[in-house]
């Protein structure tokens, strides 16, 4: 019996969860590919699941398809909108809601196994499926490799993955070669003072001015240090100090974001941003240095040149001229990497449209695209089932047959 | 049965209770007046107490004591140590200590009535003695004024108060006429900007950069618009925004704290940084302006000169000229001033040492007075039993008599 | 007698005039253009020469170069290094350099009228050639036009000029449709503070701690208020406030500069700038509101889509795929721009090498190109002569004959 | 013949002259003590005279009255105006005003010498009279010291010296023991980028935002690290960097005056300016530290207890006590201490009043005192010419005879 994807989306999208407790969601993907006849495994990198796809001598290729969702709350109105709600890692109950479409990438991935299985006589090799958590995180790629998966599995020639976007209409798909996608670090500052009583300042030594001063330092990082060529955020997403008026407080956290396109810059973003806060440390005439915790690395999501042309070409010979185009880079960032970089191989990461192709070419009309289309991770995100479902799916089996034949 | 001092003082510093929690303090202090047999009511401004001391034709006078504790983890390593805990009112379980030394205050005005009663043949009038709660939130005087205290107790000629400090060897009592005691307001300022993805900065208004913009230009009221010779000091003890690295929040909130001396400074202080908010928050180009909230005023604490040189006067006569002093002007904060300044009658607040002398000289000698005497508020900090008690009730007593007769 | 244009290179090198002053440069000019008996006018725009090429019917085209010098001192070590000395707009007498290179524009210019005119057998059409004073100043186009440029000359189909490059080896073409250089806005900002005496802050309105935190602020429109993705450059290149130590002033003067792709952006930026400067002084509580001079606007150097293919094409055709590339965006900025837009036609603007192909490739090699090629502005640069004339002369001989013929 | 003290004053206001360049001035004074009969020298630190009345035995005291004006355009509308002009240190043509009172303490000082010369019968000892240029740079002191005046004249016992003021209505004096005037250091600090290209920052180290963030942090200086209760400023004077809008330049130029009363917080003071100036430079990554040029050092003018209390009292003996004020602590600044301190004696320097009495009662009822009275060093500055002149006489003469008998 062929899945039915519509079902299938529906489902997901009602039922969302948190990243790393996607226990519900590994059991429709075990459910469905047990029902295929698929050989996987769940509870890789905790709740990620991978099928393993043997079809003769032949190349070994990865799709990825990414399944968390975020804590948002959804306001899209539709009639299968999620009411789920989960408990986030700071233990607040929190609504949730498959607001960057990774409902649509495990639909895709589904139908694109269920093809790509059906008509096994058509090509040789191996497909090897990922269904990673944690995604939002950054963490579940890492946590499915440092869970052994590049010895548990068939290593790849290719990785191949694709994210659904508010950015195309329905219908249309892209990639660039090179950088894709940016990178993006994340770490904490915790700068040390001294604290005191609000009115004798002069005994302290003040947190709260000394974040403050960082803070507007490193914004030079971006306007004075930066190429206007080059891409790079600096974004303090968080600041913390002091628990009332007239108390001053002992220490300040912030919590940075640097997002950029090469290693080079991650190096000399993360140079810039110790020597500031130091020296601003520095200037307070602190006694304890601060402290720098890494949080997160996401690697820049790189497209390799040829391979991507191989994909790309394949689409365009699949799909016509009109529907493959540059998508652009993306300033966000994405996990995906680490499978290619650990196992030393390509990356192909595409862009499929989303938008009602109407609508879009209304926005389009109107001059108002990034107003009137909600984007990924809004409460009002969702992309239209059709044609989405069927040029995903299409998509990962185009791409996959590229090397496979 | 005389009462005993020392051991009321022991079981008060060994149960502190917080702000407006001064239940069984005021237990304590209720069974204590009730064995002198003095009248008094409870529950005045939720915890106060207030004691009456009729005793014919002639002045009225108001002795204050206040009666809350810190929420400070005592390592006094005293035998009589604090190991008390309590709920603030963020709901957190807080350790709690006399870090402020009202258990001292209490003890010293329970011992002034009862001598004050016990020789009532040698003075006429009436004397409220009043036990207030919640000094250390600035809310307690308040309380007690808008309980009623002015219309359900006589009215005074003059308020009297006394606090123990660190600064002063036991012994020695010292008031200044004029500004004795800055004042201090408390206020609230909430920054809204625009939240949004931490890639994507140029969609937001980010009030993180808007809230570190807004502390480095606070510093400028006091580093440039108040004269090098007046009393200012603008802190900003906590800064608050954003969830996560990457992600922008939608607001800051600043919680403020001024000092000033009068009430004109008060005026122009607000102002100024009224002025300096709403500009920076123009800069940032938001679109709703920043939100200011009081949280309480503490008005200069101002010593009638008139009737302040009465006391010191009575006081070098009974105590000698060595031990009277001016004790310099003390940056922090009291709300005692609401009683004189609603009554509208002149208030005397004195300054009684609590430090052993010994070692008030050592460190005098060695010029280490700051460093090596922990100062009120400390979790080292605790007068001296001997002879601060003493003198705390003697003082009281002396400066009554000198309107009583 | 043909040209010898190795000598007239030599000769204007070692003649650089500043801008609006290059009188014996339009001289050396004339007399060449009047040796080739070419017709021409000078003073057009003050020190501009135009030289107009009948040669029957056919398309009108336009080509430029710019002449001026700059005030640097060269330190080539070339034995036709510079030692000429002018006098600035300050009146300060200062070394002169062709360190842009303008030299070259005008050698390869004269050699490619001289090659035009001798084979104009082979062509037919008008050839507008203009040679453009104070490129430097940003004016030189601006005031040819103001001198009635488009009504005493030919109108012209497309608007063709080069300029050398220290980017790219000699021998090495290239141009990008689109934006090819980046627009400037030159604006200055006085700040109206009030004066007084520096041990009396309280009386005045600082300007130089208002200057500061505007400057600091300024950084957060392109750290923040610009998509990472965008071109955007906003600085400060000079800060003046005050006489001496101990006096505040009334006033400070901020010169900036912008950078940017588009004429949206532009506006924007604008608007940025005028928003945060007048907030900034708002936070100073000013009297007088910041006044805003604009000192000049030079837009983007846009390449016409169709036009830079036309051209490019033909640069294919002639010099191989090899030597034809996209040499990139440049943050730089020309006004060359004000002749297309003025007339209302296309624009194609390319750079060619001018670097040692050999010194080229071994920086190259050695991932120093940025270091060890001096660029253009710099003390030490100068283009090779050969074979960057060769390559000069002919890319303006290729590119009027894709209109001419 | 008696000197026409109102004719020397009158001729004095006409012809001031900036410091260092009191020729006339010092002709003029010459001219009065040789008319006297009172030996003198002049030419004692450049332009200074020093005046010597030997009577016997008996102590040595020395009388101070500094001799310059300052390049301010007098705009009082008197009849004896002055329409002078001079050439100040940066060979500019300024006008000249004697708006600090100047002329009002030689015209006091030849007064009182006449007197005290005339009555040398009643008292025994000697004077030396200095009248000493260049105050106004805070440099003439220590050029009449440097120029050996401690060896070429008798060591003093006490030094004396007054100051007419806006502050105090015409006959009143005063002086307060201890601080009397505040300290006063000038430094310039000299920032060291990397220049460049304004479309280029990120090759460049921008001095103009490494001095904007040094401006800003000095702010906290002030406004964090000094008690409230302590005298201090830190006054950014000047600020130069740069010179046109697209260009980055290479340094940066800050002139600082501090104020402070006591030598420890010079020490706190400059401290504070090297650690913060120092560390703004490493957040920006210079490859050059700060230069520190110290300028000027004015020590606090401190009145010592035992001999201020030794003139008030005379003062208060010989005018009456409603004559004889604390003034307050100024915080402007004096050179007059160097004397004091490089002889290791005390020091007595007093404030005269100069304001119209009528004038100054109306303003003190309107509550408009700071805003009627034009300040020392305004263009309408003067003060009424009686009685200010004779109680500067006779202060003077009293003050002498404090010690002399």
């Amino acid at each position: 019996m062929p899945l039915d994807l519509d079902a299938i989306y529906v489902d997901l999208h009602r039922h969302p969860e948190l990243s790393f407790q996607e226990h519900r969601t590994a059991g429709v993907i075990s459910e469905h590919l047990t029902a295929l006849g698929i050989p996987h495994e769940t509870g890789v990198g905790r709740t990620g699941v991978v099928a393993t796809l043997e079809n003769g001598d032949g190349p070994v290729i990865w799709l990825r398809a990414d399944t968390d969702g975020l804590p948002v709350p959804e306001q899209t109105g539709l009639d299968y909108a999620s009411t789920a709600r989960g408990v986030d890692p700071a233990g607040v109950d929190v609504p949730v809601m498959h607001a960057c479409g990774h409902d649509m990438h495990i639909t895709a991935l589904l139908g694109a196994l269920e093809r790509l299985w059906t008509e096994r006589g058509g090509w040789a090799g191996t497909i090897v499926a990922l269904f990673q958590p944690a995604e939002e995180f950054g963490a579940g790629a890492r946590a499915m490799l440092d869970d052994g998966l590049l010895d548990r599995f068939p290593r790849p020639e290719v990785v191949l993955g694709q994210h659904v976007t508010s950015t195309l209409p329905a219908g249309r798909l892209g990639a660039r070669p090179g950088t894709q996608m940016a990178a993006a670090e994340g770490l904490t500052v915790t700068l040390h003072g001294r604290g005191g009583h609000g009115s004798r300042p002069h005994e302290t030594i003040d947190p709260v001015v000394l974040a403050a001063a960082t803070v507007m330092r490193l914004q030079t990082i971006v306007a004075r240090e930066t190429s206007a060529q080059d891409i790079a955020v600096v974004t303090v997403g968080s600041i913390h100090a002091g628990l009332k008026h007239n108390i001053i407080p002992a220490e300040a956290t912030l919590e940075l974001s640097l997002r950029y396109t090469t290693d080079d810059q991650r190096e000399r973003l993360l140079s810039q941003v110790h020597r500031i806060v130091n020296a601003e440390a520095a200037a307070s005439g602190v006694e304890v240095p601060p402290t720098f915790d890494g949080v997160f690395t996401l690697p820049p999501t790189i497209n390799d040149e040829a391979a991507t042309e191989r994909v790309m070409g394949a689409f365009r010979a699949a799909f016509g001229e009109h529907d493959v185009v540059d998508p652009g880079l993306f300033t966000g960032s994405e996990d995906v990497s680490w499978f290619a970089r650990d196992a030393g191989v390509p990356l192909v990461y595409w862009f499929w449209g989303g938008v009602d192709p109407e609508a879009y070419a209304a926005a389009v009309a109107a001059g108002t695209l990034g107003r009137d289309i909600p984007a990924n991770h809004s409460p009002f995100y969702a992309p239209v089932m059709h044609p989405t479902i069927e040029r995903g799916v299409d998509a990962l089996v185009v791409a996959a047959r590229a090397w496979l034949g």
